[in-house]
């Protein structure tokens, strides 16, 4: 069951995010399961050379994540991140970035996704990330 | 393309890894992209009170992994385990223990797979690991 | 505070887990902070060739984070490894394996350590690990 | 040897790298194994209640590893992450972030170093992240 829709995770950005908001991306898809995060690659994302910055794939591994555990548990403000691992497979192409996390554990206290991100019409990923969040005991 | 079969993989471990047949897997689906390993749990992988070592499942995300790429690459000898990351998700059960190793880059000089372990009629994982194989220069 | 002591963790092995007696590591230093494991490399932990064996490195990696754990909070039975990451630098060398786990966090649920692995008079290092133990909520 | 000085560094950055400029880090101490950075922590960093980013820490992480490669092998503008694994352990205070990245290993290929991020003043470690990067073969 999903707790918040994509209007209120993204009034919940609004208000609570605005940096989320400037960071440029946008929810594409939600299920229970799963989010696709969307990001149209702008200048400020970018090495000069005209390279995605490695932070960049790592921000949005992060906030795929975090909206999911959001759109399944309500507005669970004190959920943090406990480790990230991802593995950078290929240069990511000028254009929109994907992002798609998938829960792996939905526990009571852990939560892990998968989180694939490549680029729009690209069949090969640029990248891999586990994402672990620590939820807090009493919600 | 596969440059070697289930039969030719058997063997190869039958004369050069005595040890991964002491261990227990057998190869059960091999295709270009993908293997699945399956390992029936016996009493040399579990902790007193019936737990799957967690050493074991390590042990069997790298078993699949390397299978995958002497499968693709022929026999790599030198092919060797640059890093490792597996999340444990659920205590496994009892009874056989799958893994399915999926390539995300093979590459020339790296090879990245991600693992998933579970139990065989089980649904849910039990661990999911990421595994980077770095691949000699002059093969 | 140390809570058992080297004594107390050996019997504690030998009673509850055997497995590691047989998998041959020894208890060589301990303090509040750090705990080193003492593995004799022998033919069980080898590849053909004669390189010790990349699940090994983690089983060791793993058991000395446990053993620190368990060192700082007495017999825990249920303290679980959530995740293991692991860079594998150098192939080790034939002879004695040296584990040191130090604690990089210890809290009411989670634990992280770090484990340098290098062999006996080796200055470098032959891999590095993170271990992530979570503790169950009422011990 | 350094082939890189802080000051070469700073130009390299200046020229190549302006965005680095703009995240606000600085390059606090430099020698063949080691290398510190240090990001006073603005608004831009921040969580609405004040936290501090995670993104902010993996992106802090990444930037030591890539200055220290670049201080020991000169401007191999080819260097790539190809992963970082990094644990969140405290939440970091507002003022001053400190990232020290060490050598585990620096091969012809591969390089990996371990970053520990902490406040200045701060005992505790905020997070611990470790990360690999690849070197073009012909430089």
């Amino acid at each position: 069951m999903l707790r918040m829709d994509v209007k209120e995770l993204d009034r919940f950005l609004d208000e609570a995010f605005p940096q989320a908001r400037t960071f440029g991306f946008e929810i594409d898809e939600l299920d229970e399961e799963h989010i696709r995060l969307r990001l149209p690659v702008s200048k400020q994302h970018l090495r000069p050379g005209g390279t995605v910055n490695g932070p960049v794939l790592m921000s949005l591994a992060d906030s795929a994540t975090y909206m999911l555990v959001l759109a399944r548990l309500g507005p669970v403000a004190l959920a943090v991140t406990v480790s990230l691992n991802i593995n950078f497979m290929r240069k990511p192409r000028p254009g929109v970035l994907l992002a798609d996390a998938r829960l792996l554990k939905l526990g009571k206290r852990i939560v892990v996704a998968e989180v694939r991100i490549s680029g729009e019409d690209e069949p090969e990923l640029y990248a891999h990330a586990t994402v672990t969040y620590s939820l807090p005991p009493d919600r």
